[in-house]
């Protein structure tokens, strides 16, 4: 964890979560087997947030290292939600639980529908109706 | 909104709203008598937060003046819930809403009891046992 | 300023006063005449940042009221230097002291010429060769 | 390099480039044989940013790995500057170069001076008169 998450309580800054979120998504897409950045650049499509959430269970302090485990929680050609959960690296305790939604988005943020090139990597099983 | 706000996608990264809560929250507290930053100085008191959450409606844009309402959902001496509601200033449409629960814990980060004198301002209408 | 600007020193962390001048910077631009959205969007021109310093005299505080001053100090169709001052509205203290220097680029990011029409606004006297 | 740290204009904001300094410096810590969270913690000694300064030459890009380099450049018992140079892993492109002062801090902020203990690690010769 950085300096620069921390705040005045000496504890990391409880929006600084979703950003660790948005490094493990991240990680987690290329784990899927694609890269986001290429998704957006190459396909116009984006994952525009709908809807994060997160619990707080323990504080995370400064030079932390903290683990994010990502899983697709459900996914189909319009949106897909993804959970999270965050660990310190040494001890395993559990300091956060969240989730995102996202809605995929074109380049003008008009709702889209995933190419079906990425259905697989999403798990989703099988080209579905709208 | 800010320029350090946006994203590559021209629109408000989604963790900053959570920032703006924050400000809207900083503000709640002294509409209702009283200012945070006494509360820690001077009590010791601190509002933890143990939950947040946020639904995205419409994109903020750099340079969108963004007026964020919040009012308290439900507070007891132990826990407080706040409700915010975020709009554009001009033309009234609604960006965002979202929610945070709060702990009082004291500079240990241990679970605390507000101080009495402060149920009134959370609206906490009499001394209530644990 | 806001908590999310705190540390765990307790004082503003040492990159948000680059975010106090680009606030300062926009503001800055309304006064000059114009706004920097309509220039990044109309005109397809930004100002890139090529250089940026800050010396620190004193630290902000949770919930300072902050005022930052800012000035061109230098223009040409090329770059624009702007100076900084921050100080704490409630007893003029300075905070600290930057300067920030732009150079105009297109959508592409290569180095562009400021159209004629903001020379007024930026205080270049006359169209000037390259 | 973090979603969260870029732009509209598709690239770094141009204060994030002071966390990675930060992310640096406190590795560089730990390459001389201390931990600066202990320094904080156990001595009450911190380091407060007195300057800072960055030259932008290429823009930083989502997804980017950028491997920062951090030297100790000058070091007594009351100030030590560290510089920085910022490249993309990949290609080794020199994407920024910059500098921090610091001062040593108690806990009050007052000016302290470097235990003796750690001249070594910062390259401080012998003990000095003040």
């Amino acid at each position: 964890m950085r300096y620069a998450e921390t705040d005045q309580m000496g504890v990391a800054y409880y929006a600084n979560h979703y950003i660790w979120m948005e490094v493990a998504r991240v990680d987690l897409c290329k784990d899927c087997g694609f890269n986001y950045r290429d998704m957006e650049r190459e396909d116009g499509i984006f994952m525009a947030v709908a809807e994060s959430a997160c619990r707080y269970r323990a504080p995370a302090r400064f030079d932390d290292e903290i683990v994010v485990k990502a899983w697709i929680e459900e996914a189909n050609p319009r949106t897909v939600t993804i959970h999270y959960e965050m660990r310190l690296a040494d001890g395993d305790r559990v300091l956060a639980t969240g989730h995102t939604r996202h809605v995929f988005v074109n380049r003008e943020m008009h709702r889209s529908r995933l190419p079906q090139k990425y259905f697989a990597m999403f798990g989703i099983s099988a080209p579905q109706p709208d």
